[in-house]
């Protein structure tokens, strides 16, 4: 739990000077160029985890910024092949103008969903706040519709309280769900509160999601869940490569290590790019410890 | 959680004077009279929701009270079906004289519900302490014998140690559970204590009623277990005209509006009457912020 001097000084994030963000979140975030992401990729394929790259980057309120992340999208998938890359993509529908218009913005991701479908990759639609969750839904149907589950997928996020509707009306049988507590700061009226309940949708829509027979990815670095997905896993004999841990770079990378050398399948969430700081915020806003790294970076100039 | 003070408050609120109790009680009562729950109950009704009445009073010394209690149930049923309310009642059998004679009091209660028989109504039998629960299951059996289980139906509360046996010896193929936590302070002997054992009771105690194709009243606000339920009923396909859930006037309107929202359906428990006292207690003891309330009602005359 955080402590109410952690509080405060999440609360005034806003405040804290932009360097000062950038210095505490730097664990986060991969670098600024898709040459640092690419170094980053090697490091944690060469101790047995998985990537997924993610240009930072959301809320794109221009038709020439959404191209350009589309671009930029198909430069690095062209990148994961060349280099050979144990990699796919995540991104985020709002970077490609699902705020400006949900027809552009489903042209510039289906290129980057037929660009991975050449690639014999996966792209993955991050799940924003609530008020894009249908839109993205619908999208990520379109994209079915078209490819079929195993070039395209999407997240839910346990603290909604329409996941275990969505669970049942997926669309797609070879369906690939990332399943997620959720980050956003969203009202009770379609939000479940409290840790407890999250927890417990957590591992309602898991055993929904595995019954069904979707592809997984376990995208958690709450150890009672792990510990609980684990355990369920073993119950219901699913087999090694119907799921996989997710989590996120500069987070418990010690947990990560134990989970692979456990013999599970693990993949890394690696945002790169220049655009780093709100991604940066929601990530400190998760950590209890963000004041202590704050202090300590104000004072390590 | 109630803090120290607020603990200190609900320890002490026998001394607190009844007006002011009365006044912080007052969005948990309907009324003093039958025409104010019938104005609350059509409200309920506009906005989606089913009612169950409750007539205040309990612990009745002599037979005229339980005789008059007993009457004026048999109005209330009256009047719900003049007004084509969407409600059933609820009644506490010390109120119909369990205490001074059993058979009495099974012969008032028959009354009410051959009432509603002719009424094609629903008679719940309130739980009280455990010192009440053996003799109130009696004669719900008996009511059972005569009516069958679509009549009338009764409460179990996860708090007590005894619950999943009483589910496993329920008298009717086609009985209705009202499923609560209990509100009465019990002794260990009877009561499991902890929030997260009465919880865990709670779930095991839903799952074996739905299991066994009972109707279900899940009367709880606690969102871990609302969310549990949802969870459950999901899970084990219940339809939606197979259970409900159920909550208190005046406690946690914004969830039963969620709750209707997302399609269930809903009961809400209408106390009314000049008996308010004992009930307005209990309902404040559940409250952790009812020492705010007090402070405010007495700086408030």
């Amino acid at each position: 739990m955080a402590s109410t001097f952690s509080r405060l000084v999440v609360a005034t994030l806003p405040a804290v000077p932009k360097f000062i963000v950038g210095r505490v979140a730097a664990p986060y975030v991969a670098g600024e160029t898709l040459d640092d992401a690419v170094a980053t990729i090697r490091e944690l394929n060469a101790e047995g985890a998985m990537a997924t790259l993610d240009l930072l980057g959301e809320e794109v309120r221009d038709r020439a910024r959404a191209r350009a992340a589309t671009e930029e999208y198909l430069r690095i998938l062209d990148r994961i092949r060349a280099d050979g890359l144990d990699s796919n993509v995540s991104v985020k529908l709002s970077q490609l103008g699902q705020q400006l218009d949900e027809g552009f913005c489903l042209e510039n991701v289906t290129e980057v969903v037929a660009a991975a479908d050449g690639h014999d990759n996966f792209v993955r639609l991050d799940m924003e706040d609530h008020t894009t969750t249908a839109s993205t839904l619908g999208i990520y149907r379109a994209l079915c519709e078209r490819f079929g589950g195993r070039r395209v997928g999407v997240v839910f996020q346990s603290y909604m309280r329409r996941t275990l509707q969505d669970v049942a009306e997926l669309p797609a049988a070879d369906a690939n769900v990332r399943l997620c507590k959720g980050i956003y700061i969203e009202p009770q009226a379609v939000a479940w509160k409290g840790y407890e309940t999250v927890r417990l949708n957590f591992l309602a829509a898991l055993e929904k999601l595995l019954t069904r027979g979707v592809y997984v990815g376990v995208a958690t670095h709450d150890e009672y869940l792990i510990c609980a997905a684990v355990a369920m896993l073993d119950r219901l004999g699913v087999p090694r490569e119907r799921y996989e841990f997710q989590m996120l770079l500069g987070v418990e990378p010690r947990l990560r290590k134990i989970l692979i050398a456990a013999g599970h399948r693990l993949r890394v969430y690696v945002p790169y790019g220049r655009e780093w700081y709100q991604y940066s915020v929601r990530r400190l806003r998760e950590n209890p410890e963000v004041a202590l790294h704050v202090m300590r970076a104000m004072f390590r100039r």
